[in-house]
């Protein structure tokens, strides 16, 4: 079989492209010509009945991924499936089960599944949890095993952290926060403990035989990606990324659809330079971003501070976000972080999409401001990114008038202060 | 009496300006050069004796806002204090008391006498309540009125909505969502009834007289920020900050401390745009914005969608930050609501000031990975925004493991997994 990126460059439309043309309200031509360059990837294995193809690429509306998945601790594999299904309900594009432990694999299967969009996985975890948590256990065949095992499952991507390589280690273990990528970490203590060479960078033709097989789109993994603003924009990141950028170049030689991950936790003002680096060394592939934070002073409060960063990433030039919730730093999520997470980004992406003037993108913003306008809360909660919650909202200090036209104000401002009613009743009384 | 605006160009220091000094970390040069420029406010009212003085410039640390106050159908005394002290408690630099309806003189006494911020208010809704809610009861004198008595009971700023002109009516009614602000609506109804023109406009030089006597900052109100994405950076927006520009050079002449009120709802790639503008346009004032939210999509998440925007707009030059909470468009605030806007902005603000690179800024950040780096909880929790907050939701799924070190790692990825740990383990090896 071939991959959709050798189908592009064949010109040959596949049905997932002429699927995405169609969910995005775009020709099929800006598909073919997106993917076919390597600036959009379509990540799905034939092997994942169940879902449908979600196009990547900034050409494209914002696309945002929830990770969900247990840790050894916490969860399990119901709790999960809840969590997938809150996920997707709230918008997710995209789901990663990054379980660690045990059952993973149970776990993974049991997600795919059911999932009806696109999965990633983090292969190393696997791996790892194969070799018995033991990193001497831990031998290039069983990654390649584990990474042919998921292909043939039906994994739509998998984040490889082949960029972090041997030379990198020191100088990333001596920033503030160290390593905070957990694969990154356990490469990064495989390698220093054995003096070995990064075992994905080693086997790196071989996982392309595997993922072209399989169309299985890699997502090079950030193993250096900052953990706090102090580390960001450093060498340890920028000498990874240059790494990645050679991967992006030998995926396409293989026919292999790439995206590529980063950071993390950066300034306000760094998001930009980092967009356009990354950009610029991956020769425009994808970037898939998780947040980033922009201060790390509020835990707790990550969807927050991080769906800032994401927004001033999309706009500047990521494709796909990875959500944050409110646990991050502090705990595995539950049900309700898993939805505030997701909100969180679906409004990053949206506001982002408006912002770069993605054609359609802001008729949903006019449409519910002229329900607003019109007093019309039942069109402005079917519209709202959480109705069912904004209805909730306004019912709570609702004003209950039985004798009057208690739709047309809100306990905000009550009827007489009311901005909007008081505007209309100029252009009434103008009209009288 | 003179205002802080006269001393400093007297090059006076006075005893506020050494107290921002001190609580800015800066130079009492620079604070006096500031407010001299009329770069810089100290709105402080020196009949409210219990309020410490807050500087409000770029050139320091971005400031917030929280609006309180009852609406008619909402709200008592008792429960405004209470969010009056939730605000302050988050942080919040200034509280506004915007209550409408009912008792807001005794609401407001009370706010004054028992809050240690500075307090702005918007006089124009006295003048409707003493109006008895009738806008044909309006008059010229009460407006002046009411500014005098709220400058004698100690209010700190006011927002007076004297750029709105009844030439701006017309275009202003027409756009999506017409006129958005309570009192610019209030103040057009009135303008466009009567065929008058606006009486604070008309009243300049006599409110300018009362400001000066009590050192009231005017916050100049804009009566037509745009309410929607549809209708940001329009023609009525403009028109009526060029109005406030002039406003501002009249304070200035009359020695009246002056800051200017902006938008609003605002698509993200504007905002540096609208920053940049009215700094040029109103000689470099300090900039009071509300939000911007970024998408008009997300009701019940507006503290979000807007905090995306005050984050880009502190960045690009606003000085002073009003909240917005989850209630927005729906509601008045609950007490919960209120605390969770002002952690949103907050975020914003913080987020703002490190990316703009001011002195010092970052170090709360530093300190913060520092401790999360050492597994130092217990220190996180003492420098974190909202240290209860997140110290309650680490312990929610935090996972006991008696016989074991069990505060290194936390439930997201479990000991095995948790890059941290296994970054410091390389390090530790090394030092073996």
């Amino acid at each position: 079989m071939t991959t959709q990126l050798e189908e592009a460059r064949q010109g040959r439309l596949t049905e997932a492209m002429n699927a995405v043309a169609v969910s995005e309200h775009v020709s099929p031509d800006l598909v073919l010509e997106q993917v076919a360059s390597g600036r959009a990837v379509i990540p799905l294995n034939p092997a994942h009945t169940k879902a449908e193809p979600v196009i990547v690429g900034t050409a494209f509306r914002t696309k945002i991924n929830a990770n969900i998945g247990r840790s050894p601790d916490k969860s399990s594999e119901g709790e999960e499936l809840v969590k997938m299904n809150i996920a997707i309900d709230a918008g997710a594009d995209f789901v990663m089960d990054l379980s660690v432990g045990d059952d993973i694999i149970g776990i993974r299967r049991s997600i795919i599944d059911n999932c009806p969009v696109p999965v990633g996985t983090v292969p190393l975890y696997e791996a790892y949890n194969r070799a018995g948590g033991k990193g001497e256990n831990l031998t290039e065949e069983l990654f390649l095993d584990v990474i042919r095992d998921q292909a043939r499952e039906g994994v739509d991507f998998m984040t490889i952290h082949a960029g972090l390589l041997a030379e990198h280690v020191d100088m990333a273990v001596k920033r503030l926060m160290g390593i905070v990528s957990r694969g990154g970490a356990i490469m990064a203590k495989w390698m220093s403990s054995g003096g070995r060479q990064n075992p994905f960078y080693t086997q790196w033709d071989s996982i392309m035989e595997i993922c072209r097989e399989h169309d299985v789109t890699v997502s090079l993994g950030d193993g250096l990606r900052p953990g706090c603003l102090a580390d960001a924009s450093d060498a340890a990141q920028f000498a990874e990324l240059d790494v990645l950028g050679d991967l992006v170049k030998r995926c396409r030689d293989h026919g292999v659809q790439v995206m590529v991950e980063g950071p993390g936790h950066v300034p306000f003002n760094e998001i930009q330079m980092n967009m356009e680096k990354q950009s610029d060394i991956c020769d425009g592939a994808p970037f898939y971003v998780l947040g980033p934070v922009v201060t790390d002073i509020a835990p707790g409060y990550d969807h927050i501070t991080s769906c800032i960063g994401a927004t001033a990433a999309a706009y500047y030039g990521a494709a796909l976000l990875c959500y944050v919730t409110p646990a991050e730093h502090l705990g595995l999520p539950t049900n309700e972080e898993v939805h505030a997470g997701v909100v969180a980004y679906k409004i990053a992406a949206h506001a982002a999409d408006v912002a770069k003037g993605l054609p359609g993108a802001r008729e949903q913003d006019d449409e519910i401001s002229r329900a607003r306008a019109n007093f019309d809360w039942d069109r402005q909660f079917e519209l709202a990114l959480d109705g069912k919650m904004a209805r909730e909202r306004y019912e709570l200090t609702r004003v209950q008038d039985a004798c009057d036209d208690d739709q047309k104000y809100c306990s905000m401002c009550g009827k007489d202060f009311c901005a909007v009613r008081n505007s209309q009743d100029i252009v009434e009384s103008q009209n009288d």
